[in-house]
């Protein structure tokens, strides 16, 4: 891309830009790798300029990790028209297959968001919280019916606990070598998980 | 206590003692909160006693750690003679009354194990790991037939996912005020969750 090109961008469109490349950067590189410095090279603009949309690390580290936040919950929205346990399993195909290509960013975001990191946390509840709200959408039609989704108090609890307990099994699986589930199986198992456990809350 | 009751203890007796008052102090302040100085002050002994036992306060966080997750493993331990399902469910209750009574110290090391600290990392997953190898130490009995034990690889990736959600349900739940299940139900949908994640694993 050459400099005239990329200074007729729009200061929303570079920003979009440079959080595109901080996403990628994720694909391979933990969260305390990520430096304003390794964006300039990448990014190929000068460090003043990141400066100006970025005033430190941790500011683009919350960028960056909200942006992928918002990024997850869009590409695991449910797709119309399906049946609901088909639009679970492609919610958590879209799931496994992020984490699965961005496996050492997604685990120290894990870490960053559990550790001491109060700003990064904020970020990764409210996201986690929205993906579990987002099971309970569909309270009221005929698919939500069909799952046992009541949206009542301990469903939204057990839903909460489906959503660790599928985070801690991805990344296992994922880590794992060689794997002790083929993909489909991993599906199963995690669009199956939900109603089962449906099943069993109070 | 007196000064020569203290001078009597072995110094096996002494350390076990220190690591008691760090897991107690566990119960209502966060790993970051403990001290040298505020062991000194709860034991009654001297900072240069201290520092004979836990060179600098990372050791004496990791050792306070490990002293926990092995109290822990303690009282969740099956007690015989019991139905399967009893046994489950009882150690579900040690292990939620165990969160209910540390739940600012049990938080603080969630998150410092998940964060940075590489030790304490190591502790806590060694100790999780314990939990679920436990789980399946029953495979070939009538019992574990009953609750659906093989001990299978996409077994244990289940157990290990059912353990990340019972440790977020339990600490949701005992941070709810009002809280949306009782004891009893939160008792009985950790304990009825295991079968049903195993009746969907591959």
């Amino acid at each position: 891309m050459s400099a005239s090109v990329r200074t007729r961008m729009r200061p929303d469109q570079r920003r979009e830009q440079l959080l595109a490349i901080g996403r990628g950067m994720l694909a391979d590189r933990g969260l305390e790798e990520l430096s304003i410095d390794l964006l300039a090279v990448e990014a190929g603009v000068s460090k003043g300029l990141l400066y100006h949309y970025f005033p430190n690390k941790q500011a683009f580290h919350t960028a960056v990790v909200r942006s992928a936040a918002e990024d997850l919950f869009a590409m695991t929205a449910p797709r119309e028209p399906m049946d609901p346990r088909e639009q679970l399993r492609a919610s958590m195909a879209a799931y496994v297959d992020y984490v699965e290509h961005h496996l050492t960013g997604y685990l120290s975001l894990v870490r960053a968001a559990s550790g001491g990191n109060e700003e990064l946390r904020g970020v990764y509840e409210e996201g986690r919280a929205a993906l579990v709200d987002r099971v309970f959408e569909s309270v009221g039609t005929e698919g939500a019916h069909e799952l046992g989704l009541t949206g009542s108090p301990a469903q939204r609890l057990a839903a909460s606990g489906w959503s660790a307990m599928c985070e801690r099994v991805t990344l296992e699986w994922a880590s794992q070598r060689p794997r002790s589930l083929t993909r489909e199986q991993l599906l199963d198992y995690l669009a199956g998980s939900l109603p089962a456990l449906l099943a069993v809350a109070p």
